[in-house]
């Protein structure tokens, strides 16, 4: 199969309706982020070399830099969780007859679920730098495309909150309670004042247009 | 070129980024809803046929039947916002030299900008269906992938809310403040107790995790 961000939006579309396990939420998570990077950098590329915005120039440079970085980290997020995702149905499938086979699947289990709570806390992550990276773009990018910044602290919070989501899923399955406790205190780290820092973005898109 | 959703995610997000003025947010919002839609499709299809899900199963074949037609009808969206905001650049183009260009030019811009204001309700009014749709799901479909209909909750609310910008947009610039008044209306009356509605889902989504 073609890597996820090669196929058409339609055949995305139809793959994630299906009843198969992948894509799924994780990767619409890390998709939203991407979208969210895009018009951060579309609001820069809208920005740079207007003489209104010379002020702003080697800010916005900066900040096109930024945002197309995390696209293309959160777009290889996309395949990332489907890979996670597919391991860890590989570990469940492992022999267990005899008690070793299943001391052993029970330890790839819990290894892989490891990476799968790191996967999504990963992207919460990224998508909380596309959140902080909209709010430059609202408050020094080109006004009359503002909406877009706007869009995109939606796109990203929208990405932060179906990723974490996926780090609870699976943080909760984990044996190794110091581990999982860890990540959430991650998580709820990056998830701190978030919804208020939202809202503030979105107040200062509306009010420009 | 081709339509939007038979490109691929990666030619997408390349031109969401760059310059041109389209695709942009309204394109997003509208791919954030038929992510939505089709989040809740695979919730209803990792439901249908399980034993233990027996009881709502025909329930979930309904749900079914209305998420993917809404994700059709959100897909052909992401295009129509394209489309118009394409035919409004084109009215700007229009000649401006003598009064009767002038009056006659003016005139498109305000037809078109009448559409302008459509379109995005439209795509509010589907993402907010989409988030109901989700909230079923959540309720009633496979607790097993409850956090799929979680990321189907918060795609949707990324997308109405965004739709939401492009109405206060275009909407600002019409000239028939009767009109843009019935369409600022409709918003609001759809917007209207959305924040607690997602909110509440995504508390019965997390509860089950």
């Amino acid at each position: 199969m073609n890597e996820i961000k090669d196929q058409s939006i339609q055949i995305f579309l139809d793959e994630l309706a299906s009843k198969n396990a992948t894509p799924g939420g994780g990767s619409v998570a890390a998709l939203m982020g991407a979208q969210s990077a895009a018009l951060t950098s579309m609001m820069c590329n809208l920005t740079i070399g207007k003489p209104r915005y010379a002020e702003v120039e080697a800010e916005m440079q900066t900040l096109l830099q930024k945002s197309e970085a995390l696209r293309k980290t959160l777009t290889d997020m996309i395949k990332a969780d489907v890979d996670v995702f597919n391991r860890l149905m590989a570990t469940y499938s492992l022999p267990k007859t005899t008690d070793e086979e299943k001391t052993a699947r029970s330890e790839a289990i819990q290894s892989v679920l490891k990476e799968a709570t790191e996967v999504p806390l990963n992207c919460a992550r990224a998508c909380a730098e596309a959140i902080a990276l909209s709010r430059i773009a609202a408050d020094k990018g080109n006004s009359g495309v503002v909406s877009d910044a706007g869009v995109a602290v939606l796109a990203g919070y929208g990405g932060l909150k179906s990723a974490a989501l996926n780090v609870y899923t699976n943080a909760a399955a984990l044996k190794d309670r110091a581990f999982a406790d860890a990540k959430l205190a991650e998580l709820e780290a990056i998830l701190k004042g978030v919804d208020k820092g939202v809202e503030e973005v979105y107040k200062i898109v509306k009010a420009k247009l």
